[in-house]
């Protein structure tokens, strides 16, 4: 299963002095993906959130091909890893307009339970949408 | 009144393409300096917070003299611009190393009341610390 | 003359503890929204850039009328407010999903030569396509 | 060999609205903790940049034991993993006020060459720095 995001352009504000795409923004990118493609599956995360559920990132993963610059356009394509369960595992493809390979990652989160505040597994509201 | 924060050095990732720290930073400095401010005059915002009432930025103004660069360091000086009512008004002078101006501003903070959500006049013990 | 940008959906990476898009970020829309004009009338400010001009924000103000939150969407209006010279100086409206104002806003910027790096009159094909 | 950054403090806009620190952040952490040790052994990174040497990142990873909040202070021990050559590599631990362990991480960066902007060994006054 994955989902591949509505074309994104750099922000002028996302580069560094090197003239590259800072490297802390594609982790945005990656959560731009993961929550379009939940919004897609029809879940506001923003709702989830008002429910007490949290998703925090337990880990993360990059590597970094080439550079995004200031005017290209990118794509996420954001994969699910396996059937969530604990945690929800992401991978995470970034290409340019020129379908060049930019960067890949991944990232595993949890989810707290809004009573407890301790991880809990994943709702299974979730686990059917992802089936 | 007024208070300087402590050294400050430019971030890496602070900086754009054109090799100045992004602008939008500058608002984030401001920030640092209210809130160190408020900090050592023993007033935790992280508890203000935590109490329910907000300080949402309701205004702002800058006025860039210079960039900053990354490599440098530089202070926040913070002014009180007068007696706190409805809002709180603060005005901004960051100079770098060499004493050298950088950038002015203003901003104006509103409260908002826990219970209602609604603006309200600046907490009294707020009022008495800038006294 | 004025521009409207497609619609920006917030990122969740933009919001703070408060719940609301952090304020600094909204210097970030209204770049977005300049350059996306640029961009418009066939000028890439990357390009622009390559050829040695460098447009620094000289001055910025934002009043902020309601917050942005995550799951919001929103536009960006922007308009010139005089024939450029030394300056150039655009005036912003962010209204979200509901129509509702939600931040207006200045900035002034300047022009720099790409030989002396001092300020220059704004090029001509800039005060052309904006006539 | 090892070096841990002075005391840093939670920055008000680096949160988001779960009331963590938003772990995009952690990237900009670990990279200010590099860049404080190269300035530490006397290295100036912003001047190998205008010698025209860049240090991209060519991946990170990052593992989240516990949230930072807004009012916490913390500091990163960067170690060099083994002896720089064609990649320099890191390890990070962010500890926080209450000497928790908050995040562990790793990069790995590259060296471009001024002139190709081809990928170079580590230059020989870095290698020696870090004997």
């Amino acid at each position: 299963m994955d989902f591949k995001t509505k074309i994104i352009k750099v922000r002028y504000g996302e580069t560094d002095q090197m003239g590259f795409v800072h490297h802390s923004n594609y982790l945005k990118y990656f959560e731009i993906a993961r929550l379009e493609w939940l919004s897609e599956l029809g879940i506001s995360y923003a709702d989830m959130e008002r429910d007490g559920i949290l998703m925090p990132v337990v880990s993360a993963s990059l590597y970094f091909k080439e550079p995004l610059f200031y005017g290209d356009n990118f794509w996420v394509t954001v994969k699910l890893k396996k059937k969530p369960k604990a945690t929800i595992e992401f991978d995470y493809l970034i290409t340019n307009q020129k379908e060049k390979m930019i960067c890949t990652g991944n990232t595993i989160l949890a989810f707290l339970s809004p009573i407890t505040k301790r991880p809990m597994r994943c709702p299974n509201f979730l686990v059917e949408k992802f089936n």
